[in-house]
């Protein structure tokens, strides 16, 4: 049996604002095509050191227990939280989404301007640079 | 005994790149003072869920395996990473560090534009909002 203490809960609560979010509470979140279909979930965002901004979601889609996952770096601004669902839904079709820029082993990314543009161009997302 | 799998390095490495850097590599990384004596580590940050800006690292000073901790809300922009430390530098001396904004409850703090404005003020940082 599993049992939450009040001690528990509050850390939880202490994770989530209304304008603010910890970025524990992020990594794990589940991910909701437009469909309403669950689709995966969020690894890690990725910060800009300099500006301290979020350039990235990183989201696994597919795979089983991290095995054979494909991973997505996704604008963080195509993201949109959704209450009702408890996760976040990525406003693009699962047509898209197949044409999506990804990599399935992690050493297959080249993290760059060049794959931030063609991420976001992808996304037609406002850079964060 | 501990074996790293090459898999492994290759999926740490990935959480950091010359300019982005992982929330998941952030938790947990030590902060050290002014003195270079390590004083804390991070809990986490906490982004604003409009904008995706990290608002604030959140610092574990003291304590013990969680217990009595103290979490001081410290902006982005105040923290220098030291690559030949292998963490976080917060600029200000033992003595400011004192009377920084903090809590010690998870339910004592109230993150509010009030609270930002206190934190950003304490720490002489460029608001995030």
């Amino acid at each position: 049996m599993t049992s939450i203490s009040l001690e528990d809960v509050m850390a939880l609560e202490q994770r989530e604002t209304t304008s603010l979010i910890g970025s524990d509470k992020v990594e794990g979140t589940a991910v909701y095509g437009r469909d309403e279909q669950k689709i995966g979930s969020i690894d890690r965002v990725m910060i800009d050191k300099m500006t301290g901004k979020v350039a990235y979601a990183v989201i696994s889609y597919g795979g089983f227990m991290g095995i054979g996952d494909d991973h997505y770096p996704t604008p963080w601004a195509s993201l949109k939280y959704d209450t009702r669902l408890g996760g976040y839904v990525v406003g693009i079709t699962a047509d898209l989404l197949n044409n999506a820029p990804r990599y399935s082993n992690d050493n297959e990314w080249s993290w760059s301007r060049e794959t931030d543009e063609r991420v976001y161009d992808y996304y037609k997302a406002a850079p964060y640079w």
